[in-house]
């Protein structure tokens, strides 16, 4: 089982960073990054919740209730994600193992390769969809929440563009695998567009720490 | 307490995340700041880990350890810190909420405000700076340690470079409660060097990714 009693949401956060500092395979950088976006999610919908019911911002206030609404929801999808990217590494650990002595070996280690890559590579790329779901809510929170509140949003863009940039390496490391070249080029493409929303992070930052100076 | 149960090591995940996402103002970004940096400190101590022992490694096996090592001791450390978090925010909040109708009121006020709004800055300033030690880390890990995972140590200079961000808007926004010029000076010159390495992190990445394509 290699450390999954460490990964479900009952997990200590202690039990959860023994079993990443391990020597063992999983978790690894993968499951850190859906950890790493949850707690994104939790910070904006914490600017969002903190924004509701104050009088100041009731002009907002459907606003910030949609962010805690879909913010929460992607918690709680970022949470089993930690658990699907263990799944999925190993499931490609054990084909790099498969016996390939022979040709039709050879041919069904690559298939089974094949499979595994391309589960490996679609987690990051949901934890990377989400992450860029965060950046846009933290956006939208740091520009209309309240002020006292929104570096906690900013938090939240920081951490999901970090999230993106392990999204792009835990999918880098699987894509070549993966047979099907029409495969690739999607999930190529995908890779390239998460990239652009790491400015979009970045300027969220900008905009909190401008914020703070005025 | 404001939702402290869920702060210790021995806290749930979902309990963290949880009070993360939750109306109350502490923990908030910083707290998520510190366990990030626990997240990248194991991360870095993994890639180590899982090179220690490898013939084809033997060289770097010293490195290694002393690698392990340290990153133990941060992550140890960054857990202790969000507890810390927590705390010196509330230490602000209370100060805020002082009277301040008379003048000597206000002296004290603003006199408590600053204790504490140095307080709340030297903890994001130690969280970056211990940040700063796991980009490090990771820089060397990757550059000397198992190629098969050099992708955790880059997750980890990834979330360390989030971490500093972060760390940036918590000095930026108790640094105007700071009344000593001089101390005032100080910390943004820390806040500074601890910019310059958002590039080193970045480059860790960019040699993770080039890494796997090449």
């Amino acid at each position: 089982m290699e450390g999954d009693d460490a990964l479900g949401p009952d997990a200590t956060i202690e039990g959860l960073l023994e079993a990443l500092a391990s020597n063992r395979p999983t978790p690894g950088g993968g499951g850190a990054a859906a950890l790493a976006l949850a707690l994104g999610a939790a910070l904006v919908a914490m600017t969002a919740r903190l924004t509701v019911g104050r009088r100041r911002y009731r002009d907002v206030e459907d606003v910030m209730r949609g962010i805690t609404s879909r913010a929460d929801e992607i918690r709680a999808e970022a949470l089993g994600l930690i658990q699907a990217d263990a799944d999925a590494y190993r499931a490609v650990s054990q084909a790099f193992g498969l016996p390939r002595e022979t040709e039709e070996q050879k041919q069904v280690r690559s298939g089974r390769l094949s499979v595994a890559a391309e589960s490996a590579s679609r987690v990051p790329l949901r934890v990377g969809d989400l992450s860029a779901e965060v950046i846009a809510l933290a956006s939208e929170a740091v520009a209309k929440g309240n002020r006292n509140v929104i570096s906690d949003a900013g938090a939240a863009a920081a951490l999901a563009r970090s999230v993106i940039r392990i999204s792009e390496m835990n999918v880098a490391a699987n894509l070549p695998l993966v047979r099907d070249a029409d495969l690739r080029g999607e999930f190529a493409g995908r890779v390239d567009k998460l990239q652009e929303r790491l400015a979009t992070a970045d300027a969220v930052v900008d905009d909190v720490l401008g914020g703070a100076t005025a």
